[in-house]
């Protein structure tokens, strides 16, 4: 039966390069496909795998070449993977596709911290129960990371603990935040975005030895400056990073590329209150 | 057996409110959700439904006060909503759940026209076969909306036809935009930045009097303006928002209450080119 | 500037069709979409509608489409609908897509009630604090549609409620579950699967005035029959199904066509307990 | 500023068990999530990670214990997580909470073949244009999964080819298939069923080499089989399964234990065709 036209390739390649300049870092967020034909009918016919380049050699590939580069041009970038898999003799066709996802630097620290998006879905709560009313707002969707200042080091060993310890990694998350306002607080439109400020600024404001530290610190600030507010529940999944050992490739490992994960995901969770 | 705590209520409710100021409009984009406790034991062990405060009436009753009250503030229209229901012989408990969409004003008409997100995801694409290499680029999950300038008349009648005329709605949609570049068109990471930008310029410089226009204005000022782009391709749903008919509940229309709907969905699709 | 190939239509149309047999219900679940191609470059560039058929009507037409033929073959209802709009003066090319959503009968009542997929998700959960250990279990993604024996009357009407009385509906839900066993319940492997079945057992076994009727008699069907079970909460989204007014269209109206719609929807939860 | 409740844990870990009996293999698919309380207040506000089981360990965990103990009960399973985390001299409370995933065996390997859901959604297309009319038909969200007779080897190796071979994997997809039927193909309406029972059928009816394997042997299939059928177009994700290396925990490795990842992910498409 006639074999017609038939591709192949790897999807959904998450792609974290951070280029590390002495004053700034540049962030690139991306998702990359590459799709190649070439000469392989005996793969589908006689299942000859012979001159098959593996999906998991492309995704090895983007790693590498993503480290090796600089991604100053995603066209470039583009045109860089496609050569590269020219030059394999069974290839005759090669697609290289990149999303580029948007983040905006924070103002608290503009050379290593971000935000995708603008600021996270607001949320506003009033409830009322035989007991009385209460009011209390939120954010969700805020997505924030940090390119630097954050650790995870003197955490307990066991047999099943593999995680290396580190003095600097990416600290990823999608803020979820809810808080409650004290009876009688009066006016509360313009509240949330001042408090939405704070947790941006405490996101960032000081060295993180763990996403317990940084919540904590967040919850704090929170309700150190707002008097409005009695307490505040933070949800933090940590959207781990893991870097590309791209050594293993021959290229040299400035420890700019990472692996960016959502599945499994840590998840801190705690409240921090006025009394 | 004994019935435990029990609430119900309406999720979902999607509300955009338009305030038509003198100089320019407010938007405010909301999901509602109210949810109710109260003396409803006979509801769930005998089927006596009196006292029952159907949900689509309280999806009514979102509507008229979005319509009838300013939404300057959001958490007074959460509280308004409370007071609404706990009035109610039968309701003992209320809440009232606002999640705020956030959307910026788009430079070209800081008036009437908004995007929602920060630009959009952007694309590049390099592909090659025996025949050559070809580079394109584009966009996607651009969430755009215009609240002026947008009409739709003169469209077919038949048998079939029940959507009235209208020389004012509000036009929303989210651009997939592809396009290709000319061969040897040379540095090309700056441009897709100057082709979003000229999108989104396009999207409000008319009157528009169908998607099938505007898209094709798109088109056109792309292909005009940037002599790197050969060819365009726009993919625009029409993210359909109906007016509510407020003065069913005896509040004053002043067409300022939509229900924002995501499906059905309008979906025009073309392709403008050089040559 | 030359337009290109172009083509628009409406998408994501849900059509729930229901046939009435004297012994059984046929339900067709759909998501349609319509597109055309046309003589409408005047659309394009000079903002003239003349002979664009709206996707509205397009709309319309699935719907009145669906209400005057039998859907017994999806083919010829897909050529139906293409012949249909090929037969317009503008329209040079149309096709339609059609999506049909898989149910199957429920044992309890194989003539109108139905699930989709393969009973819903399994949840299993152990706690323990210093109180002592848990266990509970649950259920999520069951979907479940009654198209008889289903019905909406007596509610509350004040000048917000719009919804008409009905004593014939459909009733859709997604059934989250989450149970609680005693302690020392011993084996509980096997007893998830006949909760199971006994919700879907209760869902069909009695005349339903209510949404919340209908999850007490569930609950309650659960914990009168497993002992295992202290205490059952259930939350049950009402799907809407809004049947579609074809007569508007010169068809007869059998109620047999609905609108499945997915925002907003109504919410009923309620824990029912042994004690 | 006090610190309230609070607790972490890790989320989302994907597990497939497969028990591999001498007759048969028995598949459990979950998801786990464990959440842990302890007395970590010095890691929130002090920055000390002392006696802190980092979440990463807590995978490690799930995994370990998935490998050693039997799976045959879900709730003991969830039991046993809690246990062992309750045994940490920090940890005061602990939570597992797991989502069993429902599959359904194949008729045509009972043994080792197994779908998810109730055979995936139907497509019926029809197309008309100047040149003519077209039907095809399809299917979305099928998703199968083979734990026997599927290989991976012979294929090109090179710097940046890390996967090794393998002669025993697991190869798990979501067929998305898209056939043409030629002119005057008469009723069409049962034919679909008999494609989609004949794409399950050769999906296990042979040895598998490779992705490409498999779906030219269930194009070819499918145009063999079915006259109706000028050619058929199938796109095939290969949702990769990776086996855990529990002997680094101490725990005997049967590689029964894999990680089911969503990205990045292989994807293998061609179109088989009679002419």
């Amino acid at each position: 039966m006639p074999l017609g036209d038939h591709r192949y390739g790897k999807s959904d390649i998450r792609v974290v390069k951070l280029e590390r300049g002495p004053e700034r870092h540049e962030l690139r967020d991306l998702t990359v496909r590459v799709m190649l034909e070439g000469e392989y009918d005996a793969v589908h016919t006689d299942g000859d795998n012979t001159g098959l380049v593996a999906t998991d050699t492309m995704r090895n590939v983007v790693y590498a070449l993503a480290a090796e580069r600089t991604l100053d041009s995603l066209p470039d970038f583009a045109r860089a993977l496609v050569d590269h898999f020219l030059a394999h003799p069974s290839v005759t066709g090669a697609l290289a596709h990149i999303s580029a996802h948007p983040w905006q630097r924070l103002p608290g620290d503009e050379a290593h911290a971000w935000q995708r998006g603008t600021g996270g879905t607001r949320i506003e709560e009033v409830r009322a129960d035989p007991g009385g009313m209460g009011h209390s707002a939120g954010i969700e969707d805020l997505l924030l990371l940090r390119s630097s200042g954050s650790a995870f080091e003197g955490f307990d060993r066991d047999r099943f603990t593999t995680l290396p310890e580190t003095d600097d990694r990416i600290l990823a998350t999608v803020v979820t935040a809810r808080w409650d306002y004290a009876g009688g607080a009066g006016d509360l439109e313009a509240v949330w975005a001042r408090v939405r400020d704070t947790l941006l600024d405490a996101f960032t404001d000081h060295h993180s030895p763990s996403v317990q530290f940084t919540l904590y610190r967040m919850g704090e600030a929170v309700v150190e400056r707002h008097p409005e507010v009695e307490r505040i529940h933070l949800s933090l999944p940590n959207r781990h990073h893991l870097p590309v050992d791209v050594a293993r490739f021959g290229v040299d490992d400035r420890r700019e590329v990472f692996h960016a994960t959502t599945e499994p995901f840590g998840l801190i969770e705690a409240t921090v209150e006025r009394h």
